[in-house]
C-alpha cells in the first residue's frame, strides 16, 4: 500500500485515479512521467507530491547524458516543469527547493557524483516524510479519546505520503494501541479520495468505517455522532491558517458550531512561513470535467458552468491544533509555528 | 417541463432518475405504479409527491371494479400502500389526508360519482400546488436585490411541483422581473438532484448558473460570492424547524457564520403543526449503493458500510424566513406559521 517507490533507477507511482478497483503503477522513468503523474493526480497528497518531485528531480539528473556545461540550464527546467504541476500544496516547493539547494552545494563534484548525491537527497526526503508521519501518529493518538467517532475527509493516508499517512496515521496509531475508534469518511467529491482512497486503506486495516456524502457531515454532528476532525493540510500559512482540500473550511465552521475539536495533521514541512496568512495561499482550480464527469459517466452537458476550486482555507481561529512531528501545536500559532519550527 | 400531468385516464410521469439526458416518460397506470415512482425517485420533491399520491389515490378508486361493499377497505390499502412510500415530506400525508376526507364526504354517492369525486380532489390538489407556487414566486422576489448571488440545494423546481416551483419559482419570477441574478448550485449528492434537475431547469430558462459540488458553497460564502441561499423544504415543523434535502443543514450553518440570509420557500401545505419540533421529524434513511455508486459506475464495493439520510433538519433559527404562498413568515416561527396558516 505504497503511493511511490523507488525502483533503482525508476519511480514505482501507484496510480490513484484507477482505485480501489485497479492496482494499477506507473513506472515513471523520466522526469516528465513523474509530472505528469502529479498533474493526473495518479500520485497526490501533499507530502506524497514532495516526495514524488524530489524523485522526479533525481530522475531528470540521473537521465542527463550531455555535458556538464548544459547540465545545470537543464535542471533548472526539470525544476520548473514539476514545480508547475500544482500550485497548493507547498512541500512540492519544499522538496525541490532541498533538491536546488543540494545541487549548489555538490555543484562543483562531477556529475555521477552530483547524480548520486540528488538521488540520495531524494531519498532522505522520502525517509524523512516516512519518520515524521510515525511520530506525528504518536503525538495525535494522544489526544484521541478511548471511544472515539472520528470524522475524515478526503484522502491523508499512506496514500497520500510516503508511508502511513497523517490524518491517517493519527487513526492508525489509536486504532492500533487498541482504542475503540470509528472512522466516519467524507467521499469527498469531486475526485472522491474519501470513498476510494481513505475507504480502501480503512478496509485492509479493518479499521471500523462509515462512509458518508460530504453533506452529511453536518447532520452527524448535530446528532453528537462526532467526537473529532482530523483532517490534512496542503500548505499552512505563518498564523495558522490552512489550505486542504475543498470541503475541510465548511466541517471546520460545522466543528466550531458544534463544539468539537477540530485538528490539522501535518510534517512542519507543511507550514510555509512565508506567507503571513491563507489570503496568500495559491488555490488550484482544476477542469470542470471533474464534476460533469464521473469516471467515463457524465452528469451533466459539457455547456453547463462549473466552479471547481480544489482547496479551501480554513481561518486558523477554527483549529484546535496541529498535530506534527515535533508536537501538537495550539493557538496562538503566529507564535507557536515558528517556535516549534526552531525547535 | 412538468413533473406530472393526469391523462384522463392516466397519470404521466417524467422519469427523473433518468435526466437530463433522458426524457423518459411512465405512463401510471395503476396506483402501485404511483407508488413504485415515488419510491424509486422517478418523481420526487415534497409538493409534486403529494399531488402524484393524490392522483394515485384517485387512480385507485378509478381501476375499482368490484362492489361497493369492498370498495373502502380496498381503499384503505391504497391509502397504506401510497403513505408508505417515503416518510419524511409532510405533503404526502397531507394529500393522502385530503383525498380520505373526501371520501368520507361522498360516501354515500353511488360509485361512479365517488370515483368522480376524487379525481375533482386531485385535480383541486394539483391546481393549488400551481397557483401557491406562483404566489411564493411573488412573494420571494421581493426580498431578492436587484443584483443576486443565489445559492440553492437539491431540486426545488418545476419538476419538484406540479408547475413552477419553490425555490426555483422565487428565482424564475426575479429572473422574469429583469433583475441581475446568478444562481449557484449545489450538485447535492448522492442523487445529484441539483446537478441533473436544477441545472436542466436554469438552462432551459437561461438563468445564468454556475455548478459546484456540496462541498464547495462553504469556500463560496468565505469569498463573498452568495449574497442569499433559497431551499426548498420537506417538512417544516410548528417552530420552524425544516427538514430537507440532506446539506440542507450544513448550508444553514455556513449561511448563519457569514451572515447570509437563508430562506425556506414552501407551501403552506409543508408545514406540520401537529409536530412540535424537528426532533419529531422521521428522516428517511436511504439504500447505501446510492452512496456505492455513482450513476450505475461503482466507486467503492458492496461491503463498504454506508450511512445515507437522505434529510437533514435545520433548527429555526438558523432561517431568516419561511417563503408561502400567504407571504413571507418571519421568526418567532411557533407564533407566526399558526397565524399564517388561520389567515
Amino acid at each position: 500500500m505504497k503511493a511511490l517507490e523507488w525502483q533503482g533507477d525508476y519511480l514505482l507511482l501507484l496510480d490513484q485515479t484507477k482505485l480501489p478497483f485497479e492496482e494499477k503503477y506507473r513506472e515513471a522513468r523520466s522526469y516528465l512521467e513523474v509530472a505528469e503523474a502529479i498533474k493526473n493526480m495518479e500520485v497526490r497528497g501533499a507530502p506524497a507530491i514532495g516526495a514524488a518531485a524530489a524523485y522526479g528531480y533525481a530522475l531528470g539528473a540521473l537521465k542527463f547524458e550531455g555535458e556538464k556545461d548544459v547540465f545545470f540550464e537543464y535542471m533548472n527546467e526539470v525544476l520548473t516543469t514539476l514545480q508547475s504541476t500544482r500550485p497548493t500544496a507547498v512541500n512540492l516547493t519544499w522538496a525541490l527547493h532541498r533538491m536546488e539547494v543540494k545541487l549548489r552545494e555538490v555543484q562543483n563534484l562531477g556529475l555521477p557524483e552530483i547524480k548520486e548525491a540528488l538521488l540520495a537527497e531524494a531519498e532522505s526526503i522520502a525517509e524523512a516524510d516516512r519518520r515524521m508521519n510515525r511520530l506525528i501518529g504518536e503525538y495525535g493518538n494522544t489526544i484521541v479519546p478511548e471511544k472515539a467517532n472520528i470524522l475524515t475527509h478526503c484522502n491523508a493516508g499512506s496514500l497520500a505520503t510516503v508511508e502511513y499517512g497523517t490524518a491517517l496515521g493519527v487513526i492508525r496509531q489509536a486504532f492500533e494501541s487498541g482504542k475503540k475508534i470509528h472512522v466516519y469518511v467524507d467521499e469527498t467529491r469531486p475526485f472522491l479520495q474519501g470513498a476510494r482512497l481513505t475507504v480502501w486503506e480503512l478496509l485492509q486495516e479493518k479499521i471500523p468505517h462509515t462512509l458518508i456524502t460530504d453533506s452529511t457531515a453536518g447532520y452527524l454532528m448535530q446528532q453528537g455522532k462526532v467526537d473529532m476532525v482530523i483532517v490534512g493540510a496542503d500548505r499552512i500559512a505563518a498564523n495558522g491558517d490552512t489550505a486542504n482540500k475543498i470541503g475541510t473550511y465548511t466541517l471546520a465552521v460545522l466543528a466550531h458550531e458544534h463544539q468539537i475539536p477540530f485538528y490539522v495533521a501535518a510534517p512542519s514541512t507543511t507550514v510555509d512561513l512565508k506567507i503571513s496568512s491563507g489570503a496568500e495561499i495559491p488555490v488550484e482550480e482544476r477542469d470542470g470535467k471533474e464534476v460533469r464527469m464521473f469516471r467515463g459517466v457524465r452528469v451533466v452537458p459539457d455547456e453547463v458552468q462549473v466552479y471547481n476550486p480544489s482547496f479551501d482555507v480554513t481561518p486558523a481561529k477554527y483549529i484546535t491544533g496541529i498535530i506534527t512531528e515535533k508536537g501538537i501545536i495550539s493557538p496562538p500559532y503566529s507564535v507557536n509555528l515558528v517556535k516549534m519550527l526552531v525547535k
